[in-house]
């Protein structure tokens, strides 16, 4: 398909035959023109989503486990030339990218001005890329690529501009899960807002969505947070944190532990979030939350028909959410919760000192 | 694991090695005597899940393809010998079973009596189940099966009585969808409550689960209902039921037909609730509706991280639901319907007089 008129959702680049939109698409046309609506950045960093990266590290390691550097940077090469996006073909994700604004059309609805630093809150997986130097800056061993080239918005598109006094590899890690406090905020608040207890469980409670989830529940009016957590080191460092007002411990994949887990620190919840990216959480999550209560599912490990025949199997008059990763204004939130929660903060800096998080699990 | 007493899972028949529930176990116990809250009923039938059943027969079907039912018949028997339920391996997906209530443990909270003839709400994928008569009267060619056994229900569990006024056939053809109208209903209610227009787009709108929810909405305040339908065949059979006050042709997998399909008719929607089952459709069902609006997802083809990055990737603020099969008086509510919205009937009766739908896709 070749248009001539663009479409907000980015439709007129997709090449497929069929009618696609882009994260789906095969190809996309990464041509450097923009539509009156478009942006284009300039490139100088891809951040590779986990999935991908581990995927890509897996399948170009020695049997004893030595990463040819070389073939991942050679496979994001080409699989960036041949789609016209960095969309990992075996996990379908992306990632993000930070650049500068270089041309903004006449039609577009951003709000970006030439010249912005900005990040980019939608996948790498449906946006028009294009690398110019060869990735040769980066050593394909980890999943922060160095890179000069252009990248395209749409008119839907979300690109945040980088605050000025905040480290940007902080920002960047906070605005990566910034959906994940803004919608546990309007929840919670919404059962606040009803009057009576509200008790919020946030499962993978030490990790970056959990953190600011934790936050968000409190800040919206929560009057109980539960954190729960898989090892005691993680729950010694959300103890320390103070963002929650139960700490507690459990296996998250064993439905009764998680249930029981929950029950005994004060629940079951009115809602439970689940931060964990590990598959089977499901049927736990639907028994620690109270009867007409809500849960909501970041993990990307979330099986829908678990979600959905589980709560059936178990007679469980819950709301399941499937964790929308846009809201407006949920980039400026999480960045206001970092600033203003001190327990936030340390846990993201010493995720960052580390170059890791915490513990596996939580994302 | 061997427990002496029961949980209301179902947890104490998990015969697997891990914690798991009912529904998630490669094996559960399904020993005769019962637990005090555990209710055991004869079975005489049982309706295979379609999407268990269309995999079995494509498995024993020669190249021609004549399907061999004794091939068929002989892997049920084996499934249900070695898991102690009718799983099927390949789709986890069961389906429902009828029969006569014909012991009632002390503890039961489930209301029923001994000779109430019922039928499971939950899945056969999580249902303890003993074949006695090698279903010696079922010919491996449909997916109902007729079968003398026993079956158990838990505290948890969720059995319907099956109405007097109604041909048997016709209710457990509602009962089977019966959570759709439900939940749609109670989303649309809290939309009306705020007053307004609610526009409720229903995707399938002439299928089982398509067609309650329709009248659903209409009954609980819609001011617009918008049947979603890919073929003409279908649209002259809802414009003739009358439940929809509008009547679109779109392919569900293409998301700007979708989208345009639905604005042309009034749209955006506030409440967009898929019911086909096709791959796909989240795209478009994202589309088709506004801003703060709310998308359920009654489909098994739903994907879960198509539905979280498609709405991310759309910077669309959208509510998404899985959907869940069951909420209190499901059943009843959905039957009432039946009976009160004529449209709604012709469209089941004609389903049953043909054996089948009137189109493929909806469920």
């Amino acid at each position: 398909m070749s248009a001539s008129v663009s479409d907000p959702t980015g439709l007129h680049r997709v090449l497929d035959d069929r009618v696609v939109l882009p994260q789906a698409a095969a190809r996309l046309d990464a041509r450097r023109e923009l539509w009156p609506d478009e942006v284009r950045v300039r490139v100088e960093k891809l951040n590779l989503d986990a999935a991908s990266y581990r995927q890509l590290e897996g399948k170009h390691a020695a049997p004893g486990g030595t990463v040819d550097g070389d073939a991942v940077r050679a496979e994001v090469l080409d699989i960036v030339a041949t789609r016209g996006k960095m969309q990992n073909p075996v996990t379908g994700s992306g990632g993000m990218l930070v650049g500068t604004v270089e041309a903004v059309g006449e039609e577009s609805p951003l709000g970006l001005q030439v010249g912005d630093r900005v990040a980019t809150l939608v996948s790498l997986s449906l946006t028009p890329l294009v690398i110019e130097d060869g990735l040769r800056d980066w050593d394909g061993l980890a999943e922060q690529v160095p890179c000069d080239g252009y990248a395209v918005l749409f008119g839907r598109s979300i690109a945040a501009v980088i605050p000025e006094d905040l480290d940007p590899d902080l920002s960047l890690s906070v605005m990566d899960v910034c959906g994940a406090p803004a919608l546990t905020a309007r929840v919670v608040g919404e059962y606040a807002a009803r009057g009576g207890e509200v008790t919020a469980a946030v499962v993978g409670g030490a990790g970056k969505s959990g953190s600011l989830s934790l936050a968000a529940a409190r800040a919206a009016g929560a009057t109980r947070t539960i954190g729960v957590v898989p090892h005691e080191r993680e729950a010694a460092l959300l103890r320390e944190a103070g963002i929650a007002d139960e700490v507690v411990l459990a296996d998250a994949r064993d439905p009764i532990a998680l249930r029981d887990a929950v029950v005994a620190a004060g629940g079951p919840a009115q809602v439970t979030v689940v931060c964990v990216d590990v598959p089977g959480c499901e049927g736990g999550a639907i028994l620690a939350t109270a009867e007409r209560g809500t849960v909501i599912f970041f993990s990307m490990a979330t099986s829908f028909s678990a979600a959905a025949l589980g709560a059936e199997g178990l007679a469980a008059d819950v709301t399941m959410l499937v964790g929308n990763g846009y809201a407006p204004g949920h980039a400026a939130y999480a960045l206001d919760l970092l600033r203003s929660v001190p327990g936030v903060r340390s846990l993201f800096e010493r995720r960052l000192a580390s170059h890791q998080g915490p513990a596996g699990g939580a994302n």
